[in-house]
């Protein structure tokens, strides 16, 4: 494959924006990312969503998006992978950049989730899962997470406690972004007095919906002159999928295809998990922190929680994760999510993130989960 | 770009299908695809879907595809391009082998309709236009398409009748695809009686929406070993968007979006419209027909119908169309559109599309459209 590089990054906040629409938000990001890049024109835009459709009315995001922010006659369509839609649009603009088809593509992941009653966002959900098995019983997604999380406290003997850290360590990290739904820090006397959703999963457990969007841009790494910034490449990049079904899996208390997913990438990237320097995981619910902790290396099966109990997460520690936030504390507009990922590793590796910085990182990775586990993509940047 | 390859195709009836759900359908194209290809394995699955979030209230369909056919931790997401959602799929596939990094994908549209009210299937198309322009003054996508018709008829003067054969020549030519939903022939006094939906588009002007998926295997075209079969190779491809909204055009009779993307496919395969031995076009509704003849460079501007009126789109004509029956009698699952498009042209490559064998096809050519135009994609596929 043609090396990619990302050369510009966007954002909005994450927030309640009653006073702008799904386009304005794209919008936004794609213009932000744009003036970063220092370009006026793109070949594509790639555009992750998962659930315009019920929550907005409005399908076939390419055009509507493409059109409005004046790109012209370009190539644009939506990817849909659930919560991982962002991630596998970033995907997709990597391998139409890749295949030279594409010299520059606009990757950008938006929701606009707050425009609709809470019934209807968490049935629009709830399609992530599996339609007949799943959600006919009666599931709901917070409640799968939750079936999961109990399970996986009673195989390995862990209390809810012990989770704590991954959402204290968000919140924390969240105070110096800008883009983050949320400022104030969160204490473990908070964290355990949580309102419960679906035991053992309390409101501190799981990651608040919102409205946002984030947007990269991508062209091949030969292509770039030599430029003041760091560049950063795309060293690795994976896809995976489970059974859509979590009882479907032999064992639902382990990331299968978050191994497959993050083999590829380390592969590709010629690394193993010893040489990232920041994870920006999907903390949906601390229990995929915890999970995905030990898919990708860093822990031992069964052993995730120790990595928030020994407070090894934090900006110094021995694998920062959520450092401008995470799922929990800057917040989950789900299609936009995997994207905002991947502009965070980027200000990392470009030495941007402020008083969140991790010191020297080279290189960052950024996983996203659709579904439950079902569907989880992981790309690997680097700072060349 | 590594050169691609079409090694299996497989295909649904379209029909109303109320014992099969949409994985159902989707297996049943998929599966068979494996079959021709001599596959059992994949290392990606693309789906070219428009409407399953509310037609059929399941998303995610990467994971719930991937898992019912038995593919196992591949990669696997949703395209969606409103009606163009087949052939963006199909774009998406063949970006991502001729990379490098996937060597074997498989492309499947699917559309389920019929399970949902006709009310609700009128709103979700509706979704493809601009919501707060277009649909919220209470246009539906039928009638959008009936200004479009209405304009260009006052403004090249020509008849409701003039764009009879267009309907008539499909369905003569879907009476020998068994997938096609319609195989009765139908005549222009039929289609002069026909029951208005949107004047001047009448019953037998618009194609039937149905449940149907076609679905096609893709590898490197030097992958391939030599075959006793043609070897049917992507010899151009092109994307491009135009305003959402059809009002926003400068002129809304001329489909600008087509001119580039067949632009762009003919440019890679080096040839022009004289080469092409069959098209596969989108006929949604006759005006688009004709509109698409003229931007591909069949005929000039204002002067589509000509074609139908001269009867030189037939089997044997000067350019053959709907050679299985296009969208009118073939039928139009919206999401898989594009990929029976697709398939059908390598039947017509390989020489198998029995009865209606276009003699010693070399070029063939699919194009899909999203919307009122404002997304079209064209693919132009060659023997070798």
């Amino acid at each position: 494959m043609r090396e990619v590089a990302v050369i510009g990054i966007g954002q909005t906040k994450i927030d309640e924006h009653w006073d702008q629409s799904l386009r304005d938000l794209a919008g936004e990001a794609v213009q932000a990312a744009m003036m970063d890049a220092q370009r006026e024109v793109a070949d594509a835009l790639y555009i992750g969503n998962m659930m315009s459709s019920t929550a907005n009315h409005q399908q076939h995001l390419g055009a509507y998006i493409a059109d409005w922010v004046g790109f012209k006659q370009i190539e644009a369509y939506r990817i849909e992978s659930a919560c991982s839609s962002g991630a596998a649009a970033f995907r997709t603009g990597l391998m139409a950049v890749a295949s030279g088809e594409i010299d520059c593509a606009v990757v950008v992941g938006v929701e606009k989730m707050t425009d609709s009653p809470g019934s209807e966002i968490t049935a629009a959900l709830a399609t992530a899962a599996d339609g007949d098995w799943e959600v006919d019983q009666g599931v709901s997604f917070v409640a799968l997470n939750a079936l999961i999380m109990k399970r996986y406290m009673h195989e390995y003997g862990w209390k809810h406690q012990d989770f704590a850290q991954f959402s204290i360590n968000a919140h924390a990290n969240a105070r110096n972004n800008p883009f983050a739904r949320f400022h104030d820090p969160l204490t473990l006397e908070s964290y355990e007095k949580g309102g419960m959703i679906a035991d053992p999963i309390n409101v501190f457990d799981a990651s608040p919906i919102g409205d946002g969007a984030a947007a990269v841009v991508l062209v091949s790494a030969e292509s770039i002159q030599a430029a003041a910034r760091p560049k950063i490449t795309v060293a690795g990049s994976g896809s995976a999928t489970d059974t859509i079904a979590a009882h479907d899996r032999r064992d639902p208390i382990w990331l299968n295809a978050a191994v497959r997913s993050v083999k590829n990438a380390y592969t590709q990237a010629g690394i193993g998990p010893a040489e990232i320097d920041l994870f920006e995981y999907h903390d949906a619910f601390t229990i995929m922190a915890a999970l995905s902790l030990e898919a990708c290396g860093f822990y031992e099966r069964g052993q995730g929680p120790r990595a928030a109990l020994d407070n090894e997460i934090g900006l110094n520690g021995r694998i920062p994760v959520a450092t401008m936030g995470g799922l929990k504390a800057r917040g989950h507009p789900v299609g936009a999510t995997g994207m905002y990922q991947i502009a965070e590793v980027v200000q990392q590796l470009r030495g941007e993130a402020g008083a969140n910085q991790v010191v020297d990182a080279k290189y960052g990775m950024a996983q996203n989960i659709g579904g439950s586990g079902s569907n989880i993509v992981t790309h690997i940047l680097r700072r060349v």
